[in-house]
């Protein structure tokens, strides 16, 4: 099983303050790209893997999903999503490591920022592969290889230029960091591990984008501008063929 | 135009003696992960993008094709070319950033390490899926996007690791390089802008590889060790909508 790090106190905790978990979408600085991978909403049958506190899954809702159902490992994460949600979404703790999925059930598959946790991946988008209906879509979002590749990650800084020290790319596997809390687990993976295991599940590739912060964003936060020597994030979309 | 860096006497004179250059295929280490990625070549009606000596030519000629056809800027490289190959393989001095191609006439194109040299790619890529058949394959390499991206591309080592220090990689466009002669300009690009534009020029991406050497590789040559720590090349498949 992997690790469930969210139910840990100190994370749960730092994790439950971070801008993403106050303020939901609108916190998550990549939000606006993925949602312009989305399709429209309306009428869709949505999962999402990962759901957290179930922000995405009442987003949905709000935009007349036909259903939204959210799937999480974490206790606490679904207890507050439950007490905060409208009764119509449905949501289930699961491992996505051991996931069933009903076939063809979905027209939107959704996923931020839970994939490199998984162990198992390849085995999840045959699932999710499944679970589409012809012409549905995945769209998820992954820390960037750039980011879980190296085994101590750290920006060093020279002549005032800030860079970003790339090792071990190749090796995929475990990385142990300490993020929130000591000890989180998560998995490395290329570019290439991501997406030949989307075509090789027959989901095709629609749009990639390695995010980082826009000119308006970086006017906004200044801080953020480190963020363009190496992206943070890995946002895909990809589509069931037809 | 793109820079002619090939006709340059100092590079041209270090690019001779490149074990791709003496060797040809069998000299390039990423070209086993290439050919991988090829179609079966007997019949096909190939062409090959930044042909240089013709190596790639002379190995579709030899393994059945129907036809070769290379395209490079480089005059000295093109003369001797023309002057080891089978006369059957036709030869066309060209610049890739303004070029034409005869729609729907070619099974397979090919380029090795050439469009990172481009300004305009995505015209280009838009002549290619114009000029190949329906079901026709795209096959390409080029540097990949962690070295280009650092104005000051080069390994730091502490504790006996390596490290390949990452910067501006969302900050796209020039990198001059001093690589074999001084003051060569290479195109940054990201992953993403290779993929989303093979995507949006109606090319489907079939395969990628983020290339680094083998475990046969690193036994025969423990130098390339290094090279796992990130890709040297992104090698690429794609094919046209049937």
């Amino acid at each position: 099983m992997t690790q469930n790090i969210y139910d840990d106190p100190e994370f749960f905790e730092g994790y439950s303050r971070l801008p993403r978990s106050e303020r939901g979408l609108a916190g998550a600085p990549e939000w606006a790209s993925l949602r312009a991978m989305l399709p429209e909403i309306a009428g869709l049958r949505v999962l999402d893997l990962g759901c957290g506190f179930g922000w995405f899954c009442r987003w949905a809702m709000e935009n007349s999903a036909l259903s939204a159902t959210g799937i999480d490992v974490s206790e606490k994460m679904l207890a507050r999503a439950k007490a905060e949600s409208d009764p119509a979404i449905q949501y289930i703790q699961a491992d996505m490591d051991r996931l069933n999925l009903v076939r063809g059930s979905y027209d939107l598959i959704y996923s931020s920022l839970a994939f490199h946790y998984l162990k198992n991946l390849n085995a999840l988008l045959g699932e999710i592969a499944g679970a589409l209906a012809p012409g549905g879509r995945l769209v998820f979002s992954v820390e960037h290889p750039m980011l879980t590749a190296p085994r101590h990650p750290e920006w060093i800084e020279s002549n005032g230029a800030k860079r970003w020290p790339v090792s071990d790319y190749l090796n995929e596997g475990a990385r142990e960091t300490n993020w929130l809390a000591p000890g989180v687990i998560k998995q490395h993976r290329s570019m290439t591990s991501y997406i030949n295991m989307l075509i090789a599940n027959g989901l095709q590739l629609l749009h990639i984008e390695e995010w980082g912060p826009t000119d308006a964003q970086l006017a906004a936060q200044p801080s953020l501008g480190d963020e363009r020597h190496r992206p943070t994030f890995l946002l895909v979309s990809a589509e069931r063929a037809r």
